[in-house]
């Protein structure tokens, strides 16, 4: 009876990469905790499954029917499906242990039983850094979790890109100034404009009983452009009384001010007023991010401020800032489109040994030594033709050699091979590692 | 009416640390993870959900019991319980795909539904290495895994261990050359005697239905004790007539050989005829490793060769040999222990920059160029006496506080503040950097 297999497959939307892909993640992820570090944010690792009793504390969102929830034993568990929640709930829950103002980054993978379509995944990467405090927290927060975006975009290598930036507030006083009452809504309509474009926003707002007059003004108002002082001028001289209005347009100005002293270029960040993000939590600074070239990918990295992020599990009034990154979509989009350095190798492999004849036990002490000098290395070890060995170090695409004949282990004088220029050079190991090191 | 709050809790058998021992903690994972690469091993992750057919495709195990299984649609999928098998899954999948000998590692979150007690974590980090190869692959690649464990626990700061080595073909050689037919069931036996001692052993061979003779015979063998080579030697002088003990005599002399090659101290490695792993899965090679001082908890890090990786999915048959390391329970154990360093911050921060009077934006940009010059810091952004400031360097023990009132604004000369010593330095913010770098 022949031997049945199973096909081996994994499930529809779920990313897994092969090793040159893998690799080029890994750099970018590593880029983005390393810059999430070097701001002082402390890492936070939640578990994965969550009781649903508290991921659906919230309730009524689009996340109830998205959530892989499942019963093991008599509890009702769920898997995470984003980090915010579980950010709030650990707050919460560990307040007395914590020092504030406080800032935690958590890189993880969350779940969401969408309907799968391109681009869209089910289990996928979130990057988060939040800044949050048992009380006020300064508006020069909302300044500096851009300039932490800026410095990771940066160091992946896309220049053309622009952190949008407005303030909930400036939005929810200019409609309550208007008269307008049911203002989230309007939020909700303007939010998609990038999306449906300025023609279909008019249309929905009048949809929504908005007179000619109102939605002209809607319309002009986030329309407003030039550069961020113009449209801080412009704001500033429409004149409007309204509260809320006067507090977000302070709010915005110190922001934009304090965004160039962290050192963000002009370039890279604009008041857009068209901005104003779908959910409801937001209550001041919103933030989303564009690829100036590619429009059409939406926003890579979006966040804000909000006021109260634990309210679900304490009465205690945590105040916060933060944004986001979805690593695995922004990874496939980006590779889709070719903009990201093409890694030519499936390996981290600087140097691969290659005994020749009876020279193992020299050779593994050779790669020994080359990793107490930290450098990614390992020896062909497996009994083929000299080759086939060369083959391996071509296919990984490993830049250098080190073959090591009989006459090498007595010289202890190594023939380094180049494999990018075909070169070979006859050093001593110390040699090698300085060369390689470079 | 008052507000209902959802008490903020995990569920039990689920880690989550407080920012202090999450530093640590992810100080270990970057150790594993960098002597992994070091190795030349390439990074692959795999999904956490799987379809379940493939994660039972073996069956039969104690996994089956355990596993986190749910419909969602019309899916049955589940939660991976171990690295193996999606490794497995991976490499027939994507064979063509990959250079062989393929050397991985992975590090990541697994989860078993396991009866909750001391110890025993229902979600918990696996960090595995593998070598496996379509055909041959050299008995040095069984040497090389323990250098890096070695490796490892070296730099995690515990001296005092032994990888245990010992190999399966020399105890099926033994077991048949005695005439004895379900080795297996012998095998499992030993394989608990540090749990329950040689006595019970003795018992348990017994009813299994052993004469007295085969069982003294066993008992001594496994007994045999010495340095590696007289372990060697003694092996070789019983002058048992079997293929299988031959060979398994010749490979584990050669993985004792070349263990030495990459530098492991003869201390840190002893042959154990009496590890013998309860998994039926290996065939060769079996490591264990022990805490010389804390021989009760157990092996903290075990593996070994195996023939058939994926024979549940191709008929190809890959060899391979690896090890794993359960990291979260290691990091229970060694914390419980109080054998790990202490880490007395709970934070990353090397340097908060304390602003006095109106110098925000002047204390963003020292922040700033501290940044670009990799050190990690922050400013304390909110608006608070001086006291409370300090008081959050102190938490936190952040080592550097930089003080910038109006006076260091203008003279570009900062006031430098090392917080163990209280000792106060008036420096340029390049004599900062170069005293805070060191």
């Amino acid at each position: 009876m022949e031997k049945q297999f199973i096909k081996p497959s994994t499930l529809p939307g779920f990313m897994e990469l092969l090793p040159a892909d893998q690799i080029v993640f890994n750099n970018i992820m590593d880029i983005i905790r390393s810059n999430y570090e070097k701001g002082g944010f402390i890492p936070m690792d939640t578990p994965i499954i969550e009781k649903t009793e508290i991921l659906l504390a919230k309730g009524g969102q689009e996340t109830d029917k998205q959530i892989y929830r499942f019963t093991k034993g008599s509890n009702d568990i769920s898997l995470r499906f984003d980090l915010t929640v579980p950010f709030a709930r650990y707050s919460a829950q560990h307040m007395s242990d914590l020092t504030f103002p406080f800032r935690r980054y958590q890189i993880g993978k969350v779940f969401r039983g969408e309907r799968n379509q391109k681009g869209r995944y089910r289990e996928f990467y979130q990057c988060d850094i939040d800044i949050i405090n048992n009380g006020e927290l300064s508006i020069v927060n909302d300044a500096e979790i851009p300039s932490i975006i800026y410095s990771i975009f940066t160091e992946i290598g896309l220049s053309s890109f622009k952190i949008r930036i407005n303030n909930r507030k400036i939005l929810n006083g200019f409609f309550s100034y208007l008269g307008i009452l049911n203002g989230v809504e309007v939020l909700r309509i303007i939010d998609k404009v990038d999306k449906i474009g300025m023609e279909a926003v008019c249309g929905e707002l009048k949809e929504l009983g908005l007179d000619e007059a109102a939605v002209d003004k809607i319309i002009n108002f986030i329309d407003i452009k030039g550069s961020n002082q113009e449209i801080l001028n412009s704001l500033a001289e429409l004149n409007i009384e309204n509260e809320d209005f006067k507090l977000g347009l302070d709010e915005l100005s110190k922001v934009i001010y304090y965004i160039g002293c962290f050192g963000v270029p002009e370039k890279n960040y604009i008041i857009d007023l068209k901005i104003a993000r779908g959910l409801e939590y937001y209550t001041g600074t919103v933030y989303e991010t564009m690829l100036d070239d590619y429009p059409n990918i939406g926003s890579i990295c979006s966040g804000g401020r909000y006021e109260d992020l634990a309210g679900h599990y304490t009465n205690q009034k945590l105040q916060g800032v933060g944004i986001s990154i979805g690593l695995t979509r922004l990874f496939s989009q980006l590779r889709e489109l070719g903009i990201l350095k093409e890694n030519a190798s499936s390996s981290l492999t600087k140097v691969l040994v290659v005994p020749m004849g009876e020279t193992m036990g020299y050779s593994v002490e050779v790669v020994k030594e080359l990793r107490e000098n930290n450098i990614i290395s390992e020896v062909y070890l497996e009994n083929n033709k000299f080759n086939k060995k060369l083959s391996y170090a071509n296919k990984l695409r490993i830049p250098f050699v080190i073959i090591i004949g009989e006459e090498e282990v007595n010289s202890k004088i190594l023939t380094l091979k180049d494999m990018n220029t075909g070169e070979q050079f006859s050093l001593s190991i110390e040699e090698i590692i300085n060369k390689v090191k470079l």
